[in-house]
């Protein structure tokens, strides 16, 4: 069982792997698991992976059968495990309990070779779906105070596997980074009466020099103290602390707009590895109602920055104004 | 000028280079500066550098000459600049101030193919002399709040130039993380009324499995929650915020410990890229005195995993506790 583990200095949660534990030789040299080879999100391999808790098959077919558009599995090396109880203990002066939860794979696509970018709108709108009724499922689970979504796309941006997927992992903490904001906007909204991220949309769409697209519900900014070269952020016009309680027209936007800055990426960069995450208001967290959900996309352009792991200093080579100027620029 | 700006939610800081500014094609294909070539580092090419502003010459000879064992100069692609005033303001809802600050380099050692790890010890020890040298020095300008010393070793570890050095950046605003350790420690005071490292090195001692090295003034332990696989702190045993106010004989000690911790490192992973960070109290700061400087040493074995950046929630493949085994272990 793997376990959730406490810093006593700065209160930061750890996944630490206990049973799949690494040896020094594990990790050299680097495994080359993307290059060819047996896929096994691929259509016929339904057996290959643990039976799907969700997929979309508008033609029909029955379960863990070719013929969907959209298939949701569990994680067959799950970085967490769906069964137990949490059985927080103490250890002297540290924190730990159980690593208790779902850790889910979002197959994307049928293709081996599709991309999120290169698909039709209305199979990212699915995916946005089947985020949504992943987070409804797993929200029942009061075990639970936090779904982290994301997707690394490209070996570099910590993809192990090249067909399509974003992945989905369910725990009994709240990330760091997410309760920061959390934290952030309510002081901010103490403040000011106002949501901080609302703020930032008035701003953005009077500036617009950060702007890189915008459509009736979302507006993409390059933001003001971005960390990483052309980083951006998809953020909904309405406040609106909770992901999965958006308005229908809300998901049709959203996934116009994705695909949009993705291609923009695309072109810019020349099809960057990247990492994407939704950030959303933690579960039954009644002190969020200040918090506005969010995308986060960051293509993986310079190596790790060593220092900045160790001290959460960021440099930034690529003034944001300039790095919107380029995406905005972008012919499609 | 670069720029510092801050996250209107989670107030970090981030470094905007304005000046330098990257532009898409800068990024692709990755530069190999690391392999072969001019390096303006090695002795005889002095005038490559900027002028010195600290240098160890046990044989003597003039400035910006051959004959030193150690030598520190400022960095000629600096992420911040010396001249100038904070000029903090506002800019709508955000905050930005003048990217004032120090960027030096400290050549750890004449040779080209020198590594820290196989330096003799009394040249770690003179490098920990000139940390301490740089801090009182940097420490006089008011300016300052912070200086950050690190190292980067290998190319996917962030360095960009082969031979050996660390790197030295003095801020006027503390950097998160440290900030949030310093916080960590200072409510961990307050409710026990002990420092929390002080705990830590007691529990670690007497529990020993997580224990790696040790001598009359260091323990090197694999933290309890680290990040990351064989990640290790360096500890004083003795409770001191200032790493530039240690005793002589810790100085010693630490240069010993470092130099042992390095081997056993490379022994086991061979030879990984690395990154090593100086965790110093705040200048100036009255409300550090609960602090505990240490060194963190970060080997550089998996991909980035790319939802850790967004996050804040680390996936460590390997138990401290197997880490630890591994280091302690290793013949040296």
């Amino acid at each position: 069982m793997p376990e959730l583990r406490k810093d006593p200095v700065t209160s930061r949660w750890v996944i630490i792997s206990t049973e799949r534990g690494k040896r020094p030789t594990d990790f050299s040299p680097e495994p080359e698991r993307m290059k060819g080879g047996f896929c096994p999100f691929c259509p016929g391999n339904e057996d290959k992976t643990p039976p799907e808790v969700l997929a979309y098959r508008r033609e029909g077919g029955g379960p863990n059968t070719p013929g969907w558009s959209l298939r949701v599995v569990p994680n067959k090396f799950p970085a967490l495990r769906i069964e137990g109880d949490l059985n927080r203990q103490g250890d002297g002066i540290y924190d730990k309990m159980q690593g208790l939860g779902a850790h889910e794979v979002i197959i994307e696509a049928p293709g081996h070779k599709d991309t999120l970018a290169d698909l039709p709108e209305a199979r990212v709108e699915d995916l946005l779906w089947a985020f949504r009724d992943r987070i409804l499922d797993l929200k029942k689970d009061q075990r639970f105070r936090y779904i982290l979504i994301f997707k690394n796309h490209g070996e570099a941006a910590g993809a192990t596997l090249e067909h399509t997927h974003c992945q989905l992992i369910a725990t009994p903490i709240v990330p760091k980074q997410v309760q920061e904001e959390v934290d952030g906007a309510r002081e901010y909204h103490n403040y000011k009466e106002r949501c901080v991220y609302c703020d930032m949309v008035r701003q953005e769409l009077a500036q617009t020099v950060r702007c890189v697209a915008e459509n009736d519900d979302f507006v993409t900014i390059a933001p003001y103290a971005a960390r990483f070269p052309f980083e951006t952020w998809i953020l909904p016009k309405n406040h609106d602390p909770t992901f999965e309680d958006a308005q229908k027209h809300e998901y049709v936007h959203l996934a116009r707009i994705l695909k949009e800055v993705l291609r923009r990426m695309n072109t810019v960069l020349g099809n960057p590895p990247y990492n994407l995450l939704l950030h959303n208001v933690p579960l039954r967290d009644g002190d969020g109602r200040q918090y506005h959900w969010h995308v986060e996309l960051m293509p993986k352009l310079t190596r790790v920055a060593g220092f900045e792991w160790g001290s959460g200093f960021y440099i930034n080579p690529t003034p944001p104004e300039d790095a919107a100027r380029f995406l905005r620029d972008a012919s499609l």
